[in-house]
């Protein structure tokens, strides 16, 4: 069971799924310049930090195909500085553009050429870490839910769109559908730029995946009424003491995974892992502003003028999680494992 | 400081606010036969259990304007048959209604007055029980926060535009505002109808009151933050042992209430009471259906064909509640109070 990636090079081109246009129309866009990829990023055409830098690397690549990093290495600077900066809060954009940069300077031959090659190489390497999350997160699941099919809920988009196949959180939900033991999936929708109910409910249709949608506060109720055994998110920044920031909302679903004593699990590249930030409480978190959430889509929710609190993600304490999964390993904060003491495993 | 009355009857017509039409519109109904006052209902142009009785109430003094309940009993009876069961599921619909056609029935003089002065008492006291609650629950808010002013989280729609003036926990909110002491009201936007975005937000602008809208998923992590100093909720049905029935998200901010140690209040009238049903999980989970969760405003928020779970309401297990404020007593479950040992309370 395959699905397409939802990042590709082909004839010289990036060729992405423009996420804006989702779930409306399924249209690809053909990047074949660095502000074209650039206006990409900014127009949140590719969203998720995987996908962001994996598009970030193969401009690098149009970048030296266009100006060849030692016979015009102002041009290809400037392009590499303007890619590095089309998100400044991506922080793996700047350390993928960095170093396919990095690969086409110290390139004995073709410039443009070693830089292909290492953005081929980034790629690479985020289908492999989507792939070994989605094993070692399935394998985790089964064991602790201890009974098959499994029921999972999820909230935002962790999946192929976020990365370039398979996702995080989503690639679980994918492996455990491709071993045939995924009864169903619940998206939360996601409010309030609705990233379950665009993005995760149509990559769950095309995986072929059994789905229903819910709004958010209905998360913890239907896990009160036992209508999911395990709950699977991603994460924007998994402090030092395992405190995750994630999307707005997931502290919502810990809190009724605790309760109802539904396993949490946390699923994040090993690049998530911040050990710089000792806690969730040290995270500041951004307000996005009222537009967001006063309007949908054009129509009013709210009274002209209303003013809005809007938190963009959220913290979720060490104690409602059951385990992070990475790409490298699985850390049991419910067996008293830390981050700290936890080592890289074998699949 | 007063708000116009959401209800009214004026020269011979009931006159009521079209909720369908906030917050774009503000457009008055005015009300002159049965047939208007059912239309009126079944369109949810008024909506809240309160405020469908005192309509439904006011239909039944038309009908005996219309029919005299004595001369002409068999169209009396039929329109009040045709109102009680305007919307099968509102228990206070059919209360309200039997009660008015029994005044005018039991008439020694005018039926037909008589119907429009037990209507105008049906009106009479839920503005009292409004204002009870509203008190009471004022009194409380101040004591378990112990400092002023006070910032006030809620969800739904639970104002006056559900009752007739005032409401129920928005009526605590309101009361605070009139002391002086409110700070701010977080209105949670209440997915999938955004009663708490269209109609809380239209109402706390309405009477001044300093207030912003959030996403529901935000509400326990705001709490967390320390965002609010009290949770504020209304009720479909409190069971015999405190156990709460509200609109899908409020299990969600109990949870976020006690885990950041604010007062969680739910705020009804006694009539919600339903000591017949032991407990929560004895209630029954209306699912609305798909059409609600994946659209908005006529636009899609979803790809075609998407399943939805749907939960109109969820339950709050009452160790999650502080205290019950009704028009009549409080009682303080967090004091080991119970429903059966609380008495009713002077003012």
């Amino acid at each position: 069971m395959t699905t397409e990636p939802t990042i590709a090079w082909r004839d010289g081109a990036v060729e992405l799924i423009d996420q804006t246009r989702l779930p409306a129309e399924l249209v690809s866009l053909r990047l074949t310049t660095v502000p074209g990829v650039i206006d990409a990023i900014q127009r949140l055409s590719v969203r998720g930090a995987p996908a962001i830098g994996v598009t970030g690397a193969y401009g690098v690549a149009l970048a030296a195909a266009a100006s060849d990093p030692r016979t015009d290495p102002a041009a290809f600077a400037a392009a590499v500085a303007a890619l590095r900066s089309a998100r400044p809060t991506a922080v793996n954009l700047a350390r993928m553009v960095d170093r396919v940069a990095g690969a086409a300077l110290a390139a004995a031959g073709d410039g443009a050429e070693a830089a292909l090659a290492e953005a081929h190489r980034v790629r690479d390497e985020e289908r492999e870490a989507s792939r070994a999350m989605g094993e070692r997160g399935a394998d985790l699941v089964l064991d602790l839910v201890g009974r098959t099919p499994v029921r999972a809920m999820t909230i935002c988009n962790t999946g192929a769109l976020a990365t370039v196949e398979r996702g995080t959180a989503l690639a679980v939900i994918q492996t455990l559908y491709e071993r045939g033991v995924l009864a169903e999936a619940i998206a939360m929708e996601t409010r309030p730029l609705l990233q379950g109910a665009r993005l995760t409910a149509w990559e769950l249709g095309r995986m072929g995946a059994p789905h229903r949608l819910a709004v958010d506060g209905a998360g913890p109720f239907l896990l009160a009424r036992g209508a999911a055994d395990v709950v699977l998110i991603g994460a924007d920044r998994v402090a030092a003491n395992g405190d995750t920031a994630n999307k707005i909302g997931s502290y919502s679903l810990a809190l009724g995974a605790a309760r109802a004593e539904v396993p949490f699990l946390v699923v994040a590249p090993e690049s998530t892992v911040d050990m710089a930030t000792s806690g969730g409480d040290q995270i500041e978190i951004e307000d996005r502003g009222p537009a967001e959430v006063v309007a949908w889509g054009g129509v009013a929710t709210a009274p002209p003028g209303t003013a809005a609190v809007n938190p963009a993600f959220d913290v979720t304490p060490v104690d409602l999680i059951t385990a992070l999964v990475t790409d490298r390993r699985v850390v049991r904060f419910d067996q008293g494992e830390t981050l700290a003491s936890a080592s890289p495993q074998e699949l």
